[in-house]
């Protein structure tokens, strides 16, 4: 039985009544490599290479064909999905060619005619998503040791050479006319939407003005210029292009600190998926819609069971390890809610299972951080509570009787923008319970930074160096609501008689408010103090983006997103603002 | 002859043609104590108190009142004015007290109405500039040792706590009704337009979750509980209040680094300005409007005489001191063409006359940079400069034959996305003339950061340490092209051949963009590298606010700016983006 069995609806079906008369497809992002339409994935020794070929009748949404290695979300599902098995199920793998299958085209980045046909969510849910792949690229660079080489074999246009901004090396192909381009501004009047602004200046160090004059260029900047200007490391004649980019793959290969060699990889297995549209389930994480209310009630199970012993047995559970298995799950689920489920405006985060053995889990992995695996899983986590923060949706944890907010569980409720500990039990359900607790492990402590840089708890105390401390030094200890109020680890304890109509009207009112509102609010609050090029690509880019993506010049009907390729010059409201 | 009589139109008259029939004022930030119909000043001794007491009938546009201490542009307009006269004239003060006029309120932030009305451009600008001026507090703060204080007699919502934001303390009468409150969000589905959400978490390090909670609360927080969450420094019972508030003024006084003590201040005389359709002009300082290429050339003069031997001659001069003067010219030219020009979307920088004079000029300043005046009249040139960086227009330099791009000038030509200088000279114009060039001065190197943190040249060279050391390795020397090209200090230096052409297609090309891409580039590649408190309320707040006056939840009919005060509750769209 594959993944694709246990869904109730293909991808390709109608959406449920909420989207009703869109035309857009319910996005799954299950795929593997045998599925690929776009991408194929080649192996050789160390060396392993992703060929971008994209198959233009192959788009996830009727309307459009994807020309020139342009994608679409479903290009970029497969990216993903490449990504992750190359880190997971290949070990041996410590250099990553992206290169194209097409001749004089490396990639000419996001489709137009699928960004003009969409609906404004939908563009900005594709581009966090596609952002996301390409932090994942440099994140498999810097922690994984699978350095990344863009062999840029054509014009790299727009998100196409984005996407080789993403990698560690930039090599192009000398042949007169190939170039790299962010033409967006100029034809599209949007900004390049995967951080090539952001990566231009502060990854590459282009000068400002000259990253200015670059991308008001259409037509690019190719050979020595684009190498003096920083935008590519090399360029390299068409005669020798094979030889030096297996040269230079092998180069990279030989410096990372990819430790294993010879050993085998995990294999992700199909995940087991129920989805209907009243409710999302896997083995450990399960999801309720509820779309009167627009909330998503979202439970997380811990372990079933002890971890094993050491690494070994790990291994052998494979996918089926706990915390790798369940950060599948929540990965797939908030791709799933994110981009399908818009008017689910509020997720409420729930945990339940044993504490102790979710810290068994933490500590197997954190005790074996050298180990390549650990180190995988530890990473995957911590990506996909980035994702989370990232979100456009409120997040409100509730800490019950019978939860397990602790160590890696914990950075749920660290990454909610409230959290709710009952104070004691619920009497009349269940009077003899155990009061929820809540513990610091240290999982909460370094492995699990987010896009600043920082902890979640080191964010929620920012400039608050006492309140870090004193929550620091209860790390072990679980933790009854009172404390944890007291410590500052949650927002609010309220006891029985309380806990009910505070926490409804809490998520009651949060329905009530401008989405809108929220996102920007939210956008804000969760990243205080400093910021890295990552918080910039989605707080500061992104922000522009949404804006621009709103504005008659790009999206309206004499917009130049729509008049593209009509012939027709786009009509411009003159005003600066 | 004050300044209003050399304007040929008044605030009051009709727009230009391009805002013809939008019933918007020109705005004139021009004004003096004498003026106000908003604000009082008074003084006691080293303690200055700005007393708003707002005239609801007084507002800058028709159709509002300005009830509840709420502002608009001419209420900033005052107080703008008045913070910079306590820095220039009153060298005695070292604790401004912000206070309210009225009883039981404080300020009630923004007029609703009036932002309800206003095109978004409007709001945009609006928010820059109240934005700027509570920068401009801070910096008043922190760098002329002129405490602010704020005296919260009465309940202080939106824009109102966001001003109180901006103060070093806070105090709060403690009266069983006098809260703070950020209730943009529920009432109006905006974001806090003035760094409300930056500064409760950055600045007064209240807890993420416990803002989140704060800024959904529409009745805001009082009492004990606000000074336990940091967002006021202490309650005073109405009883001891005026005693109170007096003590801590004195406090905060008396730890002032303010140096001088009975020294007199500068008076600051009305700028002499001739305004019309197609120019702007001061003494220094002048503007050409082209309407049809939609740019606004404009011309920086240099001293026309020598500086005065020191500071007493400064002193002497006053106001007609060159960096002074040029700064108070360009300082109101920016707010003017920001505000009034919207369709002039380029503007052309040249400077003319002597670059030894800026120098010297120069040098005078930062060689007694202990004296009040020096110190005050450096940190206006910053910030003044900085209103540059923010501004959502292109800016284009062109350093020519008989220009003074040397020290605070040549912040001009790195501020700009681009720079031009012409190698050479123009062959037929002026043959015998000698070829424009640039001179790295001390202040390019310290005393004019950015709102990053950052120099203009650290900014420019950012990732780049061995070519800011090579630039910086050639300071005081005077730069032909050749030179400046190479070091990378401008951004092209093309010959009398192909300037016209390069130049003119540059300023064309730039008038065929989409307005709204060019300002979310310009503001993503102006602030490459770290961030601060400022670039994150100008760039991630301010975007993610100008998409949200964008969206209809907000400004569209049925949205809650629109409905607020109405008795309809807003309409909204649940997708959340």
């Amino acid at each position: 039985m594959t993944s694709q069995a246990t869904e109730t609806r293909s991808a390709a079906d109608a959406r449920g009544p909420a989207e009703a008369g869109r035309g857009l497809p319910r996005a799954d992002f299950r795929t593997e490599p045998a599925r690929y339409k776009h991408w194929r994935l080649s192996f050789d020794g160390p060396v392993a290479t992703i060929t971008m070929d994209v198959d233009e009748n192959a788009g996830l949404v009727p309307g459009y064909e994807l020309k020139l290695n342009s994608y679409d979300l479903g290009v970029d599902i497969e990216l993903y999905d490449a990504v992750q098995r190359l880190r997971f199920e290949h070990p041996e793998v410590r250099a990553v060619v992206l290169t194209s299958g097409k001749d004089k085209i490396f990639c000419a980045g996001a489709n137009i005619r699928m960004l003009a046909a969409s609906p404004h969510p939908w563009k900005v849910n594709f581009c966090k998503f596609t952002n996301e792949t390409r932090n994942g690229i440099e994140d498999a660079t810097e922690n994984s040791g699978q350095v990344y080489l863009a062999a840029v074999n054509g014009t790299a246009s727009g998100g196409g050479y984005e996407l080789a901004l993403a990698c560690e090396h930039i090599m192009l192909i000398d042949d007169r006319s190939s170039a790299v381009s962010l033409p967006e501004l100029p034809l599209l009047a949007v900004l390049p939407g995967t951080g090539g602004l952001t990566r231009v200046t502060d990854k590459r160090h282009v000068r400002r003005d000259l990253a200015d004059h670059f991308a008001t260029k259409a037509e690019g900047i190719g050979g020595k210029k684009a190498v003096q200007w920083r935008l590519v490391d090399e360029t390299v004649p068409r005669a020798y292009w094979r030889e030096r980019v297996t040269e230079r793959a092998r180069e990279l290969a030989a410096g990372s600190s990819r430790p294993q060699a010879g050993t085998a990889g995990i294999a992700l297995a199909p995940l087991e998926k129920t989805r209907s549209d009243t409710s999302v389930s896997y083995r450990h994480v399960a999801a309720t819609l509820d779309r009167s209310r627009g909330v998503a009630e979202i439970t997380v199970s811990g372990p079933d069971a002890d971890p094993p012993d050491g690494m070994a047995g790990v291994r052998a559970q494979g996918a089926g390890f706990w915390t790798l298995a369940v950060t599948r799950e929540l990965d797939d689920l908030i791709l799933d809610l994110r981009t399908n489920e818009l008017e689910l405006g509020t997720w409420v985060l729930r945990t339940r299972g044993s504490a102790e053995r979710v810290l068994a889990c933490d500590q197997l992995l954190l005790h074996h951080q050298d180990d390549w695996l650990a180190n995988e899983i530890v990473h995957y986590l911590k990506r996909t509570l980035k994702r989370l923060d990232v979100t456009s949706r409120s997040l409100i944890a509730l800490i019950e009787p019978g939860s397990c907010f602790a160590g890696s569980l914990l950075e749920l409720a660290l990454a909610a923008d409230r959290s709710y500990q009952l104070s004691g039990v619920f009497e009349d359900a269940e009077p003899g319970a155990s009061p929820g607790e809540i513990t610091v492990g240290e999982m909460n402590l370094g492995p699990l930074r987010m896009g600043n840089g920082l902890t979640r708890l080191a964010t929620r105390f920012y400039g608050d160096a006492d309140g870090l401390t004193a929550a620091v030094k209860r790390a072990g200890e679980p933790l009854p609501a009172e404390d944890a109020e007291a410590l500052g680890l949650v927002t609010f304890a309220p006891d029985d008689i309380d806990w009910d109509e505070e926490v409804r009207i809490a998520i009651e009112e949060r329905a009530s408010f401008s989405p809108d509102a929220l996102t920007g609010m939210e956008a804000s609050y969760r990243f205080p103090g400093p910021e890295t090029m990552e918080t910039k690509i989605f707080g500061r880019l992104s922000a522009w983006q949404n804006w621009i993506f709103n504005r008659p010049n790009a999206s309206g009907p004499d917009g130049a997103l729509r008049r593209y390729g009509t012939g027709q010059r786009a009509s411009f409201d003159r005003k600066r603002v």
